[in-house]
């Protein structure tokens, strides 16, 4: 099929780029950060998490770094809210979106939170009514859709099984998450393909992770499918904790250079994310992931 | 179009993975791992180069290295031939195939070689002559053919030139190489329509270069146009000698990751492979760039 001429990319380094850094990243930075995305043009930037210090202490500033960012008109600021708790947090710090999230690997369901999918996501429903309520989007994402460090297959009907669901409650957005970045295109082909069959295309998202080298392929895949919403961190931020030292979240600059190739329109400043993505690798002291980044950057250089 | 059900996956480490290694890598390890890649099922490997020891340092052992590996029945064993005199040592090497190359860029070809396109391969004629007469195969590459360092859009019509000319010349094979790694999918589709136009398909070996992150996505696309043939280079060996730091042929790791996705054979042990980049970087002292290879190695030390 005819690939989007316009696709919307949700920018995730400040909340699952940075969640699993051992440093502490100054508060100042995490706003700099949010700060040069919206103005770099990202439509959308998950700019933090309200969980819980105590599980994730990166994030613990999620409510100070929501205070102190620039709001540019048009920009989603997105934040990750486990709980009912996590929620008034979100919205006492102006969120324009929340995002809740469940897996469709029973496994890791019970692994990680020790109930089953199902609990999982009607445990969500008070939280997004009252986001419905006060007006607020609601993106749904869907965890382990392309393989699960635990079970390992997760068949396509779990993954429909939790679209529905999130439908039913009310999400505005249904994000795909190959979050161990096992996936390969013909399996991201047939998940697209089902997933946008039961529900509309232009509410669909693909979140890949970089773990096998496998993203940009798959992204290719995906929007073969039609599906017009990738996640992605600059400088590929974002590790894997189930291969420790492997590649986190697909890198923003490597998703551009390829979109802009296939002529396809993101209404974002390419050369201002390469920018971002080496200082802020360079704040985290160590080379980013991004190849387009690395390469354009060593260039730059010569 | 359907994918290829099977794919030759031509091993380039030994020559266009370590021909940029300033510290000069011991013979016994140049033997090692062509053995290895032998031994791990790869149908084509190219093992040396016969150039000119004063241009290509790190090449210069190509003799001692061909006479010194375990042939093992069914691996062909290119070797790279610049002119007559590296034909000769080729001869002598034992060597199964031998490669010529060419630029799609006259911009590329007058400020390499000093000579027109069409000039540097008539220069190879007496050279594809005296192969064929001994029984050689014949490889001819065309190189640029995404896209060149200094006149930056190389035309589709460049390309098919030059396949035309090797074609012409009695190459088995002709490889159509992303040097600098600038392609993207639709361009790569665009290219390889075209070149599988005129030349049988099974002729056509696709040759990325990974410097932008862009290589599966291009295998991808060129997989769907029906190219068989692709070259790769375990733990992404080889750097971009026009863009210092950057990544540089794709990883063989990362292509047998996707090719198993896709349930496509190459009569590769993936183990193995994953042993071998593993093993070569180590001796190399560093990290190597592939990300499958690496996510493997890492869950295996968990």
């Amino acid at each position: 099929m005819a690939l989007p001429t316009r696709v919307k990319i949700v920018e995730v380094s400040p909340r699952d780029g940075l969640q699993n850094e051992k440093a502490f990243v100054p508060t100042e930075i995490k706003v700099e950060l949010v700060d040069r995305l919206s103005a770099a043009g990202f439509p959308n930037v998950e700019a933090a998490s309200f969980v819980s210090p105590k599980w994730v202490p990166q994030m613990a500033d999620g409510a100070d770094v929501m205070g102190r960012i620039a709001r540019r008109p048009g920009t989603i600021y997105s934040v990750l809210t486990p709980n009912m708790k996590g929620f008034e947090g979100a919205l006492a710090a102006r969120a324009d979106e929340i995002v809740i999230f469940g897996a469709a690997s029973e496994a890791f369901s019970q692994k990680n939170i020790n109930c089953s999918i199902a609990e999982s996501i009607a445990r969500f429903e008070p939280v997004v009514a009252a986001a419905k309520e006060a007006g607020l989007r609601v993106r749904g994402s869907i965890s382990c859709a392309l393989g699960c460090p635990y079970q390992g297959e997760v068949p396509v009907e779990a993954v429909l099984d939790v679209a529905r669901r999130y439908d039913a409650l009310g999400c505005d957005e249904i994000d795909v998450a190959d979050t161990i970045g096992v996936g390969t295109p013909r399996r991201v082909r047939e998940v697209m393909s089902a997933v946008t069959a039961i529900i509309d295309p232009a509410r669909i998202s693909g979140h890949f992770h970089d773990t096998y080298g496998q993203a940009l392929a798959n992204i290719l895949a995906a929007l073969e499918t039609g599906v017009p919403i990738y996640h992605a961190s600059v400088a590929g931020l974002g590790g894997c904790p189930y291969a420790k030292g492997a590649t986190g979240n697909v890198a923003t600059e490597d998703v551009l250079y390829m979109l802009r190739g296939l002529d396809i329109d993101t209404g974002i400043d390419f050369d201002a994310v390469v920018d971002i993505g080496q200082w802020m690798a360079a704040n985290l002291e160590r080379k980013g992931s991004s190849r387009a980044g690395n390469a354009i950057a060593a260039k730059r250089a010569a």
